[in-house]
C-alpha cells in the first residue's frame, strides 16, 4: 500500500481491490462481502437517516471525522426514538490524502459503531483529483428499529410541555474554530461529540409517551432547533438565559469571537420536549446517565397564534431568538 | 434565492431553510419533513445499499449525476433481486455552484425515482467552500425489500452457469469521455444510463431461482465484474470476444484512444449468472424487456482449482481477462 490515495484508488481495478483489502475492510466484521447491497432482518418500522461529513479540519480536540460521521448518523436515529442497527460509509478521498489520515478516521468511526452495536453493513469509496476535494468527505447513512408506537417527533409538541438540554452548549463549535484558527486559548476546550442513543432510551424508558420531541443540537445550535420545533410544532418557546448551561471559557471565546452560544453546533447535545407532568423523572433519567449528568430544564412551550421562540434576559426583559441568518462557522461537521 | 451557492447556504440558519424550501424540497412528496430521521414500514428482510456520485461533468449525453445518482443506488438494490422502496439523498455543494445545475440535477434524480416507484425519505446538504469540493457531489442510499427466498449473489455462481450480459459494452465510459475531453466523434455515443430493478425482476420471475448471481457494469466494467464473481464463487469463467456486443463507434473510440472495452464503464448494463437448464427462458425474458433487448450469452462457468476469468479470442486462442490494474478512467459515476 502506498502512502498517498491516487486516482487508481478509485478505479475500480487492482489498486483499488487493494485498498478496499488494506484499509476499508476494517469497517466490517469478518470478510467483507462486496455485494452491491447488503441483506439485512429489518421487523417492522426501521428508521433511516443521511449525513455527509466535511468537518475541517479532520482531527479535533475530543474527535476527527471518522468519530463526527459515526455519532452524527446514530444521534440522529436516536433522535426519533429508534434503535441504531445499520449503517452504511461511503468516502470521498482526495488524491494525495494520507492513508494514516483515512486509517484513524476509519478505525474512529468503527469504534463508535462497535460500542453502541451499530453493524456497518455497506460502503463505497470514490476519489477524486487532487483540487477536487478536501482531504476527506464521509457519508453515513443509518437504518434503526423503531419500537416506540409513538416515537417523537418535531411535529408533536404541546403548550406546557418542558424544554430540556442534556449539558453545556457550544464545546464543539468552539473546539473546532480553536482547531481551525490555531487559536491559542488558556483552558482547553474539548468537542462534546458522543453518540447519545443510550442517554436518549434512558429517558424514553424512564416515562414512556412523555418526551414528544428530541433534537441533536449541531448546525445551528439551539437557536435553529427551536425555531424549527416551534414551526412544525405551531407553538411559542420560551426559555431563560440565566438557566441555559454553557462553559465559562465557552463564554469567553464566544464574545471574544463574536459568537452566541446558542448559535454553536454541538455533537453530542440534546434539547428535549417532556410532558409537563413526567418532566422531574425524565431529567433524573437524563441526569444519571454519563452524558446527560448536567442536563437542565431551560424553558417551556406556551400557545401561540404565531410560533416564535424568546429568551428571558438576565436584565428581565425579553428578547426573540431568531433562527441563525446566513454563514456562521462552515465545516463544523 | 440568489443564482450561486454560498457557504450561508450550508450554515443552517435562514439561508439554508430557503435553500431547502426552495430547491432541496423538489426531491420530496408534499411538504418534506426535515426530522432527523425517516419512519418506514419495512417487514421482513430489507437490502441496504450506498453509493457516491462524483461524475465528471456534471451533464453528460444520456444523462447526468441527478439521473446517475437515483439509478446506481436502483441498480444496486436490483443487484441482489431486493425491489427498491426508499432513498435517501445527500449533495456536498461546492460554493458558487449555479443554483440552476443543483436543481436540474434534483429534477432528474426525482424522475426516476418517480418513474421507479421509489420514495425519497431523507436527505442531508453540507456546502464546501470553493476549491474544496468539484460542483456537486451526491450520495445516495438506497434500502429495498427483499422476498427472494435465495437472492442473486456473488457467492452463489455454479459451474455450468451460463453468463449473460444485458447489451452492448461501454456506452457510458465513451460518452463520459467524449463530453469530458469534448472529442469530435462521427457517430454520438450516448450513455446507458438506466434503472434496471423492472429488467431484473422480468428475469427473476422468469425462472425463480435460476438466477444465481447479477452485477451491474459499473466502474473497472465487465472485466472487474467477472473477476470479483470467479473469486468470491471459487470459479473459472469463460467467455468469448466474438459473443461481446460492443457498438461500432465504441469498438472504433477504443481503438483510437487505447481502452479495452471490458473495462469501460456502463450505468445500465448487468451480468447475469444463469443455471443452464434455464438459461433460454431467461435469456427470452430479458430480450422482451425494452433495457434487455441486445442481451446474449457470452460465455459460461467451469469448475477449476483457481478462480480465473479466460477469454476465447476470434483467433482461436485464449487470453487471461485480469482485472483492471490501476487507473482508467475516474470519476466516471
Amino acid at each position: 500500500m502506498s502512502d498517498l490515495i491516487t486516482l487508481a484508488h478509485g478505479a475500480g481495478g487492482e489498486a483499488m481491490q487493494r485498498l478496499l483489502a488494506q484499509e476499508i475492510a476494517v469497517l466490517y466484521d469478518g470478510e467483507p462481502q462486496w455485494e452491491d447491497a447488503a441483506i439485512l432482518p429489518a421487523d417492522g418500522r426501521i428508521a433511516v437517516t443521511t449525513d455527509s461529513f466535511v468537518v475541517k479540519p479532520l482531527v479535533f480536540p475530543g474527535g476527527d471525522i471518522g468519530k463526527l460521521a459515526a455519532t452524527g448518523t446514530i444521534n440522529d436515529l436516536a433522535m426519533r426514538g429508534a434503535v441504531p442497527l445499520y449503517m452504511t460509509v461511503a468516502l470521498i478521498l482526495e488524491e494525495g490524502l494520507p492513508v494514516a489520515t483515512l486509517r484513524q478516521a476509519l478505525r474512529s468511526l468503527r469504534e463508535v459503531c462497535e460500542q453502541e452495536g451499530v453493524r456497518i453493513v455497506a460502503g463505497d469509496t470514490k476519489v477524486v483529483e487532487k483540487g477536487s476535494g478536501d482531504g476527506l468527505f464521509i457519508n453515513t447513512t443509518g437504518v434503526g428499529l423503531v419500537h416506540e408506537p409513538h416515537p417523537p417527533g418535531c411535529k408533536s409538541v404541546k403548550p406546557t410541555d418542558r424544554v430540556l438540554v442534556s449539558g453545556p452548549l457550544g464545546d464543539h463549535g468552539i473546539a473546532l474554530l480553536v482547531a481551525r484558527e490555531e487559536l491559542p486559548l488558556r483552558t482547553p476546550i474539548t468537542s462534546d461529540c458522543a453518540p447519545l442513543n443510550g442517554l436518549v432510551q434512558a429517558m424514553l424508558q424512564a416515562a414512556p409517551g412523555a418526551v414528544h420531541a428530541l433534537r441533536d443540537l449541531t448546525r445551528g445550535g439551539l437557536a435553529a432547533a427551536l425555531n424549527e420545533i416551534a414551526l412544525a410544532s405551531e407553538v411559542q418557546i420560551g426559555i431563560e438565559d440565566r438557566l441555559i448551561p454553557v462553559r465559562p471559557e465557552v463564554k469567553g471565546a464566544c464574545e471574544l469571537l463574536g459568537f452566541d452560544p446558542l448559535h454553536l453546533a454541538n455533537e453530542g447535545r440534546l434539547v428535549a420536549f417532556v410532558a409537563e407532568d413526567h418532566v422531574e423523572t425524565v431529567l433524573q433519567a437524563a441526569q444519571r446517565h454519563p452524558l446527560g449528568r448536567e442536563s437542565v430544564v431551560i424553558g417551556e412551550v406556551r400557545p401561540g397564534a404565531r410560533p416564535r421562540v424568546t429568551v428571558l434576559t438576565e436584565l428581565g426583559t425579553s428578547r426573540v431568538l431568531s433562527m441563525p441568518a446566513g454563514e456562521l462557522l462552515p465545516r463544523i461537521c
